[in-house]
């Protein structure tokens, strides 16, 4: 059935885990307003929705976009097949006129965003969708599903992967969020600087290095830790890392010596004073000899107790809860709105700027466009957003709105080393401040450019506030 | 390539949306155990796992079970297909010896669980899995990634139900978590007393009503608000709810109540002073005939905002962040433990309970049993968790686990609606204290009966603390 719907060059197939279609990751109000806009006549009208922060979490210096290929693959799986229709129509939520232009439903318009991995201030466009009205409008929840979960997860990360410079983070969190939102943890952590993740379809789905060895129940199976060690290392051989805290951790770390003859990968604490404890498992690996033995902390860390630990000798964090619930912050709130729609649906309709007025939610109307502003020293001074037409910038300056989709096309699609480079790269151009784990403002800010044309003027719409 | 590993009996498809194989949803270490076991020859010996909370969230003072039917319909779904054990070997996860077995993997053990909508405590063993290490080990990241997220959505969403009272509550909240933790999360809050989702996936796997109109942009679309308004009246009828704060909250209600004639289903508010917007659009409606018309309110709420508006002339609640994030506690920090294991792999050998010794984690060997106790007046008055076998218990006490899994054959499915009905009885029980949204203690204690049995005793294991 899906294949019916599916366009040529499209397959029809979807690796495991994924879904057949994404068409109804959907609010009911989507399907409503094309409803009554196909009713009404307005549903073709030319419309430029924009994703965008209203702010950065508070406190937060910066923000990393992830989610960028997702989308893009959730958008190639956005169809309504026949089972989907019927379950519209059952319920009410279509009549047969928009049940109709479901079946054929494609998204055919334009789309220009952030490319993955790269940072983001508040206004940033992080993704600008042109087609009709009836087209974009259905994509609402579904993008900014994706965007606000994985976003959030790589800002989080970007933060801990700062902190802890070069010694690897490894992902751990799957446990602590939904089943498949982990995979998506997984890989938006690895695009902001994790070294690997314990989550295996992030693995197969996303090519994320993985990485584990053995959890407490392991050693408490055997009758004895030596025993459950000697299992552990005939399986896995000598670089294994054993996990030395189930009962007392420095006779584990000798039991580990003992067996290996000192070459023993590493070893992981998993509870008590991590810092203290490293010191103390450090200095008597180096008494036994097994100087080149790494010491792996897990335990409810974050960039703060990664922070902490930076004096300790510790060679690799796995984070695990905060990671995936956003370090505090588990959505970034971004919104999708209306921003530009033409007078009427005829192709060249002129497209006027929209934005609801409203004291306590602020939205600028108008199709953006937006470039990082740098200094000479290739140092990030300013986010500067233009209104209805590209803002001018000097050889320094980046343009940050990529094309994502051409007229129905999906062009924006990368691997993800690409994300992880840009990340690294794009914050790298940061001030010094960014890097700072306490709370903050944004780090740069941001300059909106009106260039005053009618079409694209947030000011002119003539329309008055809300009281 | 699914349908061979699929039993006789089960439905070798999945519905739109569901995966494949859920197999994967684990992390790396578990299949390392397995491979370390299977070569150390203590995999299959029977081992008790159990999911339990060490705590509740600071200052909660219940919480709710959510995702048993998810989690059965993933175990059902576990299954090592061709593709997945090739990338397993590929990536050097698992050997040859560990890939036969895999091929042949379905859970043969017994699982038993509190039932869902059940509250909970510290302590209270949420799902007892009995069966080799090797086949529960392997459950433990699934059973947490449902349970962690699905209980935390269905915890904050049954305070917000307690204290809108009789008023719906509305689950809208999609948009602000990923985009498949969504649909997992309107079935949460479904459980816990919401009335509707905004989530059309979750009314189509799930059935949960679903509900929507229009946002901003139907009315940015239009030239006029009344031409927004007069198409959407068209389309679906005039009980639909109009968004009146676009432009001018007051005429836009009367442009809607002159439309209808005053027979307009309802107004919603998305942003300023609600408690005031209310009242004056209330009084507004009431002056313009319009007295059955009533007021949705919606605009980052959460159970208190929800109780300051208690006394506004409010219909219902519009709940969308703040719901699925947990209201501040996005993960309810379940564990997934080995507490007791046989001595060797003979079917007759002797079980012993196992637990890590720690200062800061706290577990409880032994395979538990629960009731809770419940006084004359059937107000619940003790979570009392037995260790090696069942507490006693008189006529007023209720037994809390449930067999969900019997040797491999799930038998503890049932209808949403169970569910959702046994969370209104069950809460009904408790102290009038624990529907207060103030932060507080759990509202009755845990007690631990240790019968002394020598199978089931944590304290004899005979392991010293760490240090």
């Amino acid at each position: 059935m899906a294949a019916e719907h599916d366009p040529a060059g499209i397959k029809p197939s979807w690796g495991p885990s994924e879904v057949p279609t994404t068409a109804l990751l959907t609010d009911h109000y989507e399907l409503t307003m094309l409803r009554a806009s196909l009713r009404g006549g307005t549903a073709l009208r030319r419309s430029v929705f924009e994703l965008f922060p209203r702010r950065l979490p508070p406190g937060r210096r910066y923000g990393v976009v992830a989610g960028v290929g997702r989308a893009l693959r959730a958008l190639r799986h956005f169809r309504f097949d026949e089972e989907t229709i019927r379950f519209l129509i059952d319920r009410d939520v279509v009549d047969s006129e928009t049940a109709d232009w479901l079946a054929d439903y494609r998204f055919a318009g334009s789309i220009w965003g952030y490319p993955e991995g790269e940072i983001y201030f508040p206004g940033s466009p992080l993704l600008v969708v042109d087609g009709t009205f009836a087209e974009g409008v259905l994509l609402e929840t579904v993008l900014l599903s994706i965007y606000n979960h994985d976003s959030a997860i790589a800002s989080a990360a970007s933060r801990m992967t700062v902190t802890a410079g070069d010694r690897p983070c490894i992902e751990m969190g799957s446990r602590r969020t939904q089943e498949l939102a982990a995979v998506g943890a997984a890989r938006a952590a690895y695009i902001a600087g994790f070294q690997a993740t314990s989550n295996l379809e992030a693995g197969r789905r996303y090519g994320v290095p993985t990485t584990g060895t053995a959890a407490h129940s392991f050693t408490l199976l055997h009758d004895t830790e030596e025993a459950a060690f000697a299992a552990q290392l005939a399986a896995m051989g000598e670089q294994t890392t054993l996990l030395v805290d189930t009962y007392d951790v420095f006779e584990a770390v000798r039991t580990g010596v003992r067996l290996t003859q000192g070459r023993l990968g590493a070893v992981r604490l998993d509870s008590g004073d991590l810092s203290l404890l490293a010191k103390q498992v450090r200095d008597l690996l180096d008494s036994l000899g097994a100087t080149r033995t790494k010491i792996i902390v897990t335990s409810d860390l974050d960039e703060f107790t990664i922070a902490a630990l930076s004096g300790a000798p510790v060679d690799g964090y796995g984070v695990g809860t905060a990671l995936v619930t956003g370090s505090g912050h588990p959505t970034c709130g971004f919104v999708y709105k209306l921003v530009a729609r033409a007078t009427s649906a005829d192709r060249d309709a002129e497209l006027v700027s929209v934005a609801k007025k409203s004291t306590d939610k602020i939205s600028v109307g108008g199709r953006k466009f937006a470039l990082r502003r740098l200094d000479r020293a290739g140092v990030a001074e300013a986010e500067v957003i233009g209104i209805g037409r590209p803002p001018d910038g000097d050889e320094n300056d980046r343009p940050l709105l990529k094309q994502l989709v051409d007229h129905g096309e999906i062009v924006g699609e990368e691997p993800l080393s690409a994300a992880r480079e840009r990340h690294f790269r794009s914050r790298a151009e940061l001030p010094i401040e960014a890097l700072k784990m306490s709370r903050g403002e944004p780090v740069i800010e941001t300059r909106y450019l009106d260039h005053g044309e009618d079409a694209a003027n947030p000011y002119r719409t003539g329309k008055g506030s809300r009281s």
